[in-house]
């Protein structure tokens, strides 16, 4: 079983869309009383946003489930307040879990939170309650960055996050942390933002003792762990300056990486320098890349193509990578599907 | 000859941070009037600051010349306003111009400019003009992000830089991008804002058309480009989904990297995938990473035993590498140094 831990609903029915910006519209008119509404997709259409593009995909390139969760650039966690943020928030995991009965072998769900700026993260443990236990979702999103670029909150270390850690854990549903777009001019979302969110949470990782406190809480830093293993050195010299443990022990329970890595040298690189049971396959399909790759012929995005052409790899090796280290993460996927 | 592009003044004299503190203090005393001050340091104190550090690491490693500037961290363009950055600056400026007096075979200046958020970036000017013409420095640090980890300036394509970036090309020196201290708890100076930094501005540079307005202006990006050799898939597909140009044409007369970057499977992945020509040797010394690494004996920052340890460069790629790209990009060099 390949099983592809990021993958987030970028082709749904435009009236997702066309409901925030209603939402958004209405924070505008001082006489709006905000109210969460309803949105109108037909089963089919989820059906026709899902069969030409991620379906069509996993079928092209043999993977066969993908943790799937609502846009990540769509979050806009700056938008509006903590009411704005739950009611998109409720849309888009309701949208994710009609994807996931839809077509219960091909998607399981990973939730958006309602973060806002300024809110302390445990108002959002309502509904990641509700996703895990109404909805069966197996994970979340957590942005660092409520503000979109602005970088206002404490770091992911700080106690300022531990009431929505300890549900996190109680629920034994990891944490991707995920950046939604940017509202500050200096940072491209899904060229910049991201990947600097990734390297920043694991910088604060590095230099804090939260799995001290939280020996079970799991994060997955995605696109390959931003620019982490290409400085592996770095980060093992910086870690070694400040008397830190080594990464490998910092790292083993606790951070995980994805392969949403657009090139064979980059995944070259990813599976040569960070061990084995801490990286899961991932392709973030459909998503920030779209196109195929002229030196290639095949898509960016088609991560299984550069790590199947990875010799060095063992059978056990591949095996975590698409399946057994996804399925330590998120336990959540031994109760839907079999081994 | 071997030319590092990328030194910092990171041993100087004590006295040198004991001024910064008398500034910084009289910042809180509301009578104080900002003056220059004066700072006392001996040719001796000079030479013992540099003879067990960046020379005898120069003698070890095997490299000749350092292009050397004031400590980066401690740039902290968000402290004070214009004024305090500009006694600090030229403070900083003057004693690299004496170093390089010293030790005229060894160092080259390179110069902090007096940079403060919100202060248009023409200020840094007669300074910087001060730093070519009077002593003879051959390039700048640019600081995209004065706000010290907020982000508050526009993005390094925008007009607001263009009064600088014409004094740059004017003056026909490069300049480096590079932050200074984070003031933001989120970002770890050296772990997360560098290296964010990096992959930023590349992404800005992606995105704009800065390069067709000034076509001889020239950027280091440091610490290896930031996450942007790892991710050069991401970043070739995000072009092309953008209608952009290819990065080989984006880069080639404008963007150069260094080889800041501490372990050999990086630099591989570095030297693989990104044009010699653009690619300068650097090791950040004396820098971010100060220790030996257990698994090599060797010091995290030694990167030209990387580069020597990789086969696939040709004579002449490595002739590039470590003269002939420097002595481009630096035209400066070659008044100074014979080939």
């Amino acid at each position: 079983m390949i099983i592809d831990c990021h993958g987030h609903y970028t082709t749904a029915p435009k009236e997702l869309q066309s409901y925030r910006e209603t939402q958004i519209a209405g924070l505008k008119d001082p006489s709006y009383v905000p109210t969460k509404g309803t949105l109108r997709i037909t089963d089919d259409q989820i059906r026709e946003s899902l069969e030409n593009a991620q379906l069509k995909f996993q079928r092209e390139r043999g993977t066969d489930l993908t943790i799937f969760s609502p846009r990540a650039s769509a979050m806009a966690h700056h938008i509006g307040d903590a009411t704005t943020s739950l009611h998109w928030s409720q849309h888009c995991n309701d949208l994710i879990h009609r994807v996931c009965r839809l077509y219960p072998q091909n998607f399981v769900g990973v939730c958006q939170l309602p973060q806002s700026p300024g809110v302390p993260p445990g108002n959002c443990i309502e509904e990641l309650e509700r996703c895990v236990n109404e909805l069966g979702f197996i994970g979340c999103n957590l942005n660092p960055d409520p503000s979109g670029g602005h970088w206002t909150a404490p770091p992911l270390t700080d106690r300022y996050w531990y009431p929505l850690y300890e549900k996190i854990v109680e629920f034994d549903v990891p944490a991707m942390v995920h950046v939604s777009s940017s509202c500050n001019a200096n940072f491209h979302a899904t060229g910049a933002h991201y990947i600097n969110a990734d390297t920043t949470a694991f910088m604060q990782f590095l230099t804090a003792d939260l799995f001290k406190d939280f020996p079970a809480l799991r994060f997955i830093i995605p696109h390959g762990g931003g620019a982490v293993p290409y400085h592996w050195g770095r980060y093992r010299g910086l870690a070694q300056d400040m008397k830190r443990p080594p990464l490998s022990d910092l790292i083993r329970n606790n951070i995980f990486f994805d392969t949403c890595v657009y090139h064979l040298p980059g995944i070259e690189l990813l599976l040569k320098i960070v061990p084995i049971d801490n990286i899961l396959f991932g392709s973030e399909m459909v998503g920030a890349v779209r196109g195929i790759d002229p030196e290639t012929g095949h898509y960016f995005d088609d991560t299984k193509r550069y790590i199947d052409a990875v010799d060095r790899l063992s059978a056990e090796d591949r095996r975590k990578l698409f399946e057994g280290n996804a399925r330590k993460v998120y336990p959540g996927l031994n109760n839907k599907f079999r081994e």
